[in-house]
């Protein structure tokens, strides 16, 4: 079957998250089906790179689908975003190896979490920052972010619930960019991530930063392997999701 | 009277301007005026360094306003802000000397115009930057923004139907950032602007960038002293009041 690669930026405000859900709520997956199936007349599962949350942006998802359409990928893109709102675009659509799965063959992630850390709300990053008022302290959030790269078992990180087969992820690359009293930067790469990983993982270096909780602490938090031991979950309008490697 | 200075970060898109005008819409001038009330029962005008149209963000629009109240600068900053809602909010407010008017003291003012080069619409540029999907030649547009720098009469970007005694204005700074399928952004810095004058600006200057328009007009275009010789307005969204200086 032949497949396609889509490569996707949405607002996440405009989504109750990547998944197709009951009750009629818009999804990211749920739009494209309905796009591709109003132009090819066939409905299909479209696969995302990353399940976003509700509220999580994205710049660079990807997805795919099996297409049985004769329509070229240029075709698809022009006639897709004629059928998308104004709050998805497929920035490129591409034919892909038969049997590509956009989620199972990623290799990394790469996730970017934006905090406002000034003592005023900021009317303007409001719709992609996480409002935190008081002081951080980067240069210990920096300090804890490093005992996290690499490979660890980051059960306590990820949202209590989910089932997965293994826990063990790797982080290649988590850095602060900015200082205090202004727009803090996290990023975030990984081969891939627990449910609520990321956010979990900026709450609790938040936490940190606030001087609630040691930098010092993070290898103990990483063996506890129990959510309850971290850092609230980071609001998902702070997160996007930047980039795919395969 | 004693005079208080107010620095204001506003999201444009919540406001029908600045100016409070009739038929109830909400303005900031409106807003703030409203909120004074509320906090001191006085009404009085809140006068604006910048006039910002519908639809012009700020990230430092500064306003004057005559406060009888024996409240200090400091517990006004805290009460407005906990009126004003989640698009307008006050960085700073300060004692200013009596007679203090924040538009005719201010000595410059910056705007920062963005536009969104890319072919495809972005979802998550769309509240700020105009999209014009075509290659710009930025180097065209720099060099037709040198003719603009220094003292003209701009009457020809101004909007028809404005009154003022002079057009004759000073621009100090006109930089161009960025390059063609990408982010660019138009810094203007000068002592006072006519209205609608940055909007015209920019929309002459991405007409040049289009090859719509020669490089080398600009000196006959301010000449003409006739709007219908610029380029369109370009839209409200992409245009933000960055810092007003006395």
């Amino acid at each position: 079957m032949p497949c396609i690669r889509l490569t996707l930026e949405y607002d996440g405000r405009a989504f109750a998250g990547w998944q197709v859900q009951r009750g009629g709520v818009r999804s990211v997956q749920g739009a494209l089906e309905d796009a591709l199936a109003a132009i090819t007349g066939e409905r299909v599962r479209v696969i995302g790179a990353g399940r976003t949350d509700a509220g999580v942006h994205a710049e660079g998802q990807v997805a795919s689908a099996p297409v049985a359409s004769e329509l070229s990928p240029q075709v698809l893109y022009k006639a897709l975003n004629a059928h998308l709102g104004p709050d998805l675009v497929v920035l490129r659509a591409e034919a892909a190896p038969d049997g590509f799965h956009a989620l199972r063959d990623a290799r990394a992630k790469l996730y970017r979490y934006a905090v406002w850390n000034g003592e005023d709300r900021s009317p303007l990053r409001s719709a992609r920052f996480w409002h935190v008022p008081a002081p951080l302290d980067v240069s210990a959030m920096r300090q804890a972010a490093t005992a996290l790269v690499g490979r660890h078992d980051f059960a306590s990180l990820q949202t209590t619930g989910s089932s997965v087969t293994s826990t063990v992820r790797t982080i290649s690359r988590l850095e602060l960019e900015g200082e205090a009293r202004g727009e803090i930067r996290l990023w975030v790469q990984g081969d891939g991530f627990l449910r609520r990983m990321v956010r979990g993982l900026a709450g609790t270096l938040v936490e940190v930063g606030l001087g609630r909780r040691s930098q010092d602490g993070m290898a103990a938090l990483l063996a506890a392997r129990d959510r309850s031991r971290a850092g609230l979950s980071a609001p998902a309008h702070g997160l996007t999701l930047v980039r795919v490697e395969y």
